[in-house]
Formats: C-alpha cells, structure tokens, sequence
C-alpha cells in the first residue's frame, strides 16, 4: 500500500484541473477501483480527469514534486492488476478521447490516449483503411492501455505487436515534462527509440497521451476456415506451409483444443459446431491478400492438401460474413466460455513454435500429476508460440481446493516455460500479478538493467509503482 | 579525441586475450581506421580481436572498470563514421561469425555479430527462406553493425527495419556483463524491451555479440517493373494504389530523378536505360507474393491502369531474373555513379510520405539559391518518406567550393525537414558526423532522457563516447 497522499497535494491537483477536472465520489470511482473479473480492488485518494496533455502535464509535475504515486488507467481491462490502484492518485484518461488526424497518404491515424481501440477502428475504416489490432475488449480498451501494454491479439502473425504499428508518441515523463515524439516516420534513426521503452512499460516510465499509430489498405479477399486435427503438431506443420503458400497473407492461424469448444458449445447460447464430428484439436485460419479471390484460392489448396496428406482430418470454409463471424466466435469465446465452470489457474505463456507440442505435453503431464481431473483448455496463437493454458477444477470439484493449489502449479508450469526457452507473460504484461514471479526468470544482470533505466527516468518512483522491476 | 590509454591495461586486455586475440601491427589495423569513402581516418591503441562472448565481456570489463573508452566495429561500412576509433581500443567483431542455428519451425536465425549480411542470406536460402533486409554492402556489412544501426534498405515498407526483424540479442552491457537474451518469442510482454535500446544505439550501450533473427519464406511469384512519370506526386498516388491493390505485396517502391539516371548511364559500364525516351522521374516497383503468378498479375494490371490514366508515362516489366537485375542496378548504382562526379553534399532524410513533394520542391529552391547549377539527385525510398537527396557540384565546378558552401547549405535542408516533421537521419543514424547536428532539432526533453538512460547504463560513458548524445 502506497503512503497517504498529503492534503495539500490534493488540493493543488484540484485547483489545477478545475471543476469536472477530478472527483472523489464514491459511485464515480468505484468501476475504476474494481478489475472487470473482480480480481483486484483498489483504492484512491483522487481521480484525475485531465483533458488536455497539458493538464497531464500539471498534475505529473505536481505528484513528482511532492513525491506523490500515480496510478495511470485506460479502459480498466488489463488482466494484470497494473491499473488499479492502492493508494496512488488515479489518472484516467477518459476525457482525451480525440482522433486528432487522419491521413490516408501518411496511412496514420494521430488519436489521443483515451481513444478505445474501437473508435480507432471506426475512423480508418471511413477512409478505406484499417488498424490491425483487434481484441475481444476493444469497445473499452484505449489506445494508451494498448500501447503501454504492448497489446497483442490474433493478428500478431501478420502485424506484429502494438510495438510495431506506433509510428510516434506523445507522452508526459515522471517529471512532469512532456515528451513530444508524435512523428509520423517510417523512418528514423537519430538515438534510442525513447518510443519503444514508453510502449510496454505498464505505465512506469510515464503517460501516454497521445500516438501516431500505422494504418493499412482493406483487403480485397479475405477467406476463414475452420478444421479438425488430430494435434498440435500437425497444426503446426500446417502453418508453416500456410505461410509459403501465401507468401505473407496468414492473417490469423489459431488452435483450439477439443475441452474449450465444448465449454462454448455448452455455455455460449447459440455456438454450434461447424463439423460433423468431434476432433482433438482445432484450427482457425485466416487468409488475406489485395487480389480479389487470391485467397480464397488459396485456402481451397490449402484446405485440399492438408485433407489429402491427412494432416487435416475435416474442414468448413465460411460462404458468408456470418459464417466467419460464426466461426471467430468459437475462438473468442475461449474465455467467457470457462466463467461458469469454477476456479481456474490461467496462463498466458510464449515458447517458440518449435516447442509448443513439448510444452502441451508437459504441462499436461505437470497438472495432471497436481489434479488428476483438472479440464484443461488450451487454445491461442500458434503462430506467435503463445497459448492460453488454463487449468479448471476437475467437473464437480471444489473451487477453494483448486484455487488453493494454484501457486504451486502455475510455479511448475513457468519452470517448464523457462526451461522451453519462453516467457511467462506473452501479451498481458506483468503488472501487479506477475512481477515477483517474473524475477524468478530473468537474469540478475537484466532486472539491473531494468531497474537502471527506470531510476533515470523516475528517480523518485512515483509511476505506477507497484508494477514492474 | 579521447585520453591515452594506460599501458597497464593494454596489457591486460593483451594477456586476457593471448596469441591472435589482438594487433597492433599497423598493416593489420589500416583497413579498420579507414572509412570507406576515406571521410574519417582514425586511430587506436590497440585493435582487440575477441573470438567468443567471454572474450568481449572481459574486455568490456577490464576497460569498465580503468575507465578506458572502446569503439565497436563491424564490416567498416558505416556512413557515419561511428566505427572509427579516435584514440579508443577498437573491438573488431571480425572472429565471431559463427552461425549458431537455423530452424525452420522456429523461421529464426541465431547468428554472431560478426557474420555478414551474405552469409545470413546463404544461410537462409539453404533452407528456403530469406532475412528480408538486403543492403549494396552486404558482402561485409555485419549482422552486429545492422542491428546497432538499426539498417533499413529497399524492403522497410514491408518488412520493417531492423528493429523489426530481431527476436533475440545476446550483448555485453558497458559494465562487462552478458545479457543472455536470445529469445526467439514473438510475444515477450515482460518489462522494457531492452534489445529495443540496442538496436539503433549505434554501440553505446553495448557490444551486441549474437542475434536471433526472423526469416520469412520465399515469394512463389516476383515481378519488377521500371516506369516513367512526371512527378514525385504521380510516384505516391501510385504507392497508393499498389498497396491496395496487392495487399501488403508490395516489396520495394523506389523513385529516382532523370538526373541520377544519366550519371548511371554515363558511368556505370554496361548500363542501359530500359526506356525508349528520357523522363523526369522513375519509379521501380516490385511486388511478391506466395501465390504463383499473382506479383505478376497484380504487376499488370497496376501498370495497366496507370499508363490508362497517365500517371504512368511509359513501364517495361522485367521477364527474366537477368533483367529484373539490370532495372535494379539502375537504382543501387545511384551512389556509386555520383562518385566522379565530384564534391557532392549527402542528405539520408525522411519526411512524411505527404511532405515528400513539398520536400523536393522547397529543397531545390534552397539549393539553388546558394548553387543555381548544383545536379541534385534525389532518390530513394518514397513508401518510407526516406529520399537520398544527394546535392553535386555544378558541372565543371570547383571541389572546394561546393563543398565549403556544403554545413550552410546542408543546414538548410535539414531545417525545412525539421519544419516538415521529418528526420534528418532516416537510416545511416547519427555517427561521429550528425550528432551535433541532431541537437539542433531535438527537443531538450528528449536529449535529457536519452542522456539519463545512457549514464545509467554507462556511468562512465566508456561505450563509443564520441557518438550520440
């Protein structure tokens, strides 16, 4: 728990934004002291509500003089713990919502922090273009939270990570200055991309206010399919030559396993198999290309030699939008799917590609040696190596039982992670839940470095200091 | 130029190294403190010769902690003069070039610094696949000196930089000690990306000694065509289109003015032009893609619609590998054809891609205020915003007089891309030449963030001290 902030510091930070500028209302505070998943509650002596980069200016400049913590929030659907704050001064960012610019030739996109990742959506597709970050919670999550998240999602394969579709940032540092980095380059070499230490910082190294992010042309043919297989393996064998077929146009390559759609085809109303029969493992695969048909065509020699060499056993191809919709459905659903099954151990893990099938079946192996029951789901990005884990309570099993046993498990399949060359947190950052397990796994030599770097931007740790080294 | 170093730590860093890990024989050391364009000669007391990462991490530690500078260098290519010691031990990566691993599932490349851009290729070809970053000097550019300049080249539309293609470094920190991070994830969310604050550091924060690298497939279908139009305008609306039109196909989009064109024809043996009359502009465009002759499909139709719609002036097609690289040495000989032409003032710009007009236009009054009979040649990468905007003197004028008006010129230049929101050092980075140059433009904000974040991980400054700030 963060030390009380002074009265006094209260006081300037109120007068400085003025009226609407802030609150202290408990009914207005209490959906950002509360994780969506109820996992975290926090406290706050204040909410900020800048309006201008400006006004972040003002109230970071105050915090860092007086020492006072601040706790920066986007859309409160981090699944980390990082937004929520204990005692911190809480900034949201939730009235810097502008899209300042919008250039097609520039393919940029110049939005403030507070922006969901849904009106980002919006705005490019009224110029033809698009932003290729798409995530279940984009009608909340904003384009800072994307951004000091690194966010991630199913179409990392092709795009890359948050990380690489920021051409410029606008920030405001621990001292209260403000960084003005809002370039729209493809192109840039004159020192350390300060840009690329802000995104994935969790908020620690500062606020984002504002980002330049890279826009893309709509594709002209887009093809989903959906198809049974008997194991990760050959979903893996698959991708590889998705990827030579296409030359670059895999959009999204995602496997499921058999337990998580039966809990969607169970919990989530209206989920129906698109396959006759019922297969060990599942892929989704999605092609894209700026040739009109070129990937349809594609997927059809795709679909047709994998069901030849029998690396595919059975397969759908969505006709419609509504087929597609359908068929993404099944993926998204992963998640809400488990929420009336009982307590859960998750895992967002990284190994490279080449041992996912060595991590499946040790972690398997792993859990089933702690809880012989325990219904696991595992499904995710195969082409990045990331998977959701997640470990349920055996069928009628006791939730505090497994709950109880969690530490221990997650523990040893991390060990498995690291052994596998991997990363404990693949796209949900480390935030207030994983940090002290992160240690386990990172050299000495790095957290120094790490820490290093933090104390020459932060030297009093008044960002989001719970979170990270 | 930097402070003698100690005889005692010579000859430490000799008997730490033994037989053939060291040179002071002038012969063996000539080539390495002569830039190649001979713009920089420099000098060292002792050229270090490490041969694995213990060796660089006891070097780095000795000379840590004397206080003794060291200069990092590659293949000696740089453009900058970054590589070239003035008075510092200079560490050569010429003995590490071990190829380490190639995995296909993993499409990864784990290499020593001292490999060459070659041998990656050779490597990556072995096994169907390319490393997407191709530079004139590959031969002996390095894997080391790519990533610490974070290199660009014709494919960064596509691609990225090099910044975009690392998944993993392995580096000695300035106080000798190896960080071990050779992932190969592509989804690490773990605290700051510290090989993000390497690449580009230009060997400041560190001796990068490995890298694990991304490779993609190789393209099914290629086609390259080589186009007149009237305009740097014509060229981005272009640019437009072919985004939209392949999808993300578009592997190269260069423009070259009629100027840069003759030097090549004048000077280059064996260079012809593929068209039958002269045009203002050029373009040179290459599409790929997975599909069999789809590049060339889209290829078609692209140049079809253009010349329907006169923005294409005339194009040919290459159809045959051979001609595809006669069109390309058109473009790659731009620099090498200026080198008779006498004293030239050099500018690697970006601006953004709806500024690139105005830049060229604006650009040429400024150069012909001060020379009316200057050759300009402009050319480069337009889907990057990055022009080489390369300024000769008049034909049959005077070395020393064009190149005494070249810093107020130059200066010029840069404040117009300074005031169009551009770089004034897209890929070559900053160097021993441009840093007090960059100064001029950067805000002090970012200055002092960049300068914290490098005392913090050199407190003694003993990395490249001469380079950035």
């Amino acid at each position: 728990m963060t030390a009380p902030v002074p009265a006094d510091v209260l006081s300037r930070l109120k007068s400085v934004l003025g009226e609407g500028g802030w609150s202290q209302d408990p009914d207005r505070l209490a959906p950002k002291l509360l994780e969506w998943r109820d996992r975290w509650r926090g406290t706050t002596p204040l909410l900020v509500l800048p309006k201008t980069t400006a006004d972040v200016a003002a109230i970071v400049g105050i915090c860092f003089e007086a020492g006072v913590a601040i706790t920066p929030q986007g859309g409160n659907t981090g699944l980390v713990g990082g937004q929520i704050p204990q005692g911190e001064v809480l900034l949201s960012t939730e009235r810097m919502r502008a899209i300042r610019e919008i250039d097609v030739d520039d393919e940029v996109i110049v939005v403030e922090a507070g922006a969901t990742l849904a009106a980002v959506h919006e705005a490019a597709a009224e110029v033809r273009r698009r932003f290729p970050i798409g995530l279940a919670s984009e009608g909340t999550a904003t384009v800072g939270g994307v951004i000091s998240t690194n966010a991630g999602g199913t179409q990392v394969l092709r795009y890359g990570m948050a990380r690489n579709l920021v051409l410029g940032l606008e920030a405001v540092l621990p001292n209260g200055e403000i960084w003005q980095g809002l370039k729209r380059l493809r192109k840039d070499n004159t020192g350390y991309d300060l840009k690329q230490l802000l995104i994935g910082a969790e908020g620690t190294l500062g606020v984002v206010t504002a980002a330049a992010l890279k826009l893309f042309p709509l594709m002209a043919s887009r093809a989903v399919a959906f198809a049974g297989v008997a194991s990760p393996e050959a979903a893996i064998r698959l991708l590889a030559r998705a990827k030579e077929e296409t030359g670059g146009g895999v959009e999204a390559f995602e496997i499921m396993a058999r337990q998580g759609i039966d809990f969607v085809l169970k919990n989530i109303p209206g989920a129906r198999d698109p396959l006759a029969e019922a297969y060990p493992w599942y892929l989704l695969a999605e092609f894209g290309s700026g040739e009109p048909g070129a990937s349809e065509a594609a997927m059809e020699r795709f679909l047709e030699r994998g069901l030849e060499d029998g690396l595919i056993q059975d397969a759908v191809v969505a006709q419609t939008d509504a087929q597609a919709k359908a068929i993404w459905n099944l993926r998204e659903n992963q998640s809400p799917a488990q929420k009336t099954e009982g307590a859960t151990w998750k895992h967002d893990v990284a190994v490279p590609v080449s041992q996912v099938t060595t991590f499946l079946r040790e972690a398997d192996a792993i859990v089933r040696a702690v809880v012989p029951d325990a219904r696991i789901v595992a499904f995710g990005h195969i082409g990045d190596g990331n998977i959701h884990y997640d470990v349920l309570r055996p069928d009628g099993g006791v939730d505090a039982e497994h709950s109880a046993r969690r530490d221990a498990g997650s523990r040893q399949v991390h060990d498995l992670v690291a052994r596998l060359g991997g990363s404990i947190s693949a796209e949900h950052g480390l935030g207030a839940m994983k940090t002290e397990e992160a240690r386990r796994y990172k050299s000495p030599v790095e957290i120094a470095a790490l820490v290093a770097i933090r104390n020459a931007l932060d030297p009093k740790r008044i960002m989001n200091p719970r979170v990270l080294f």
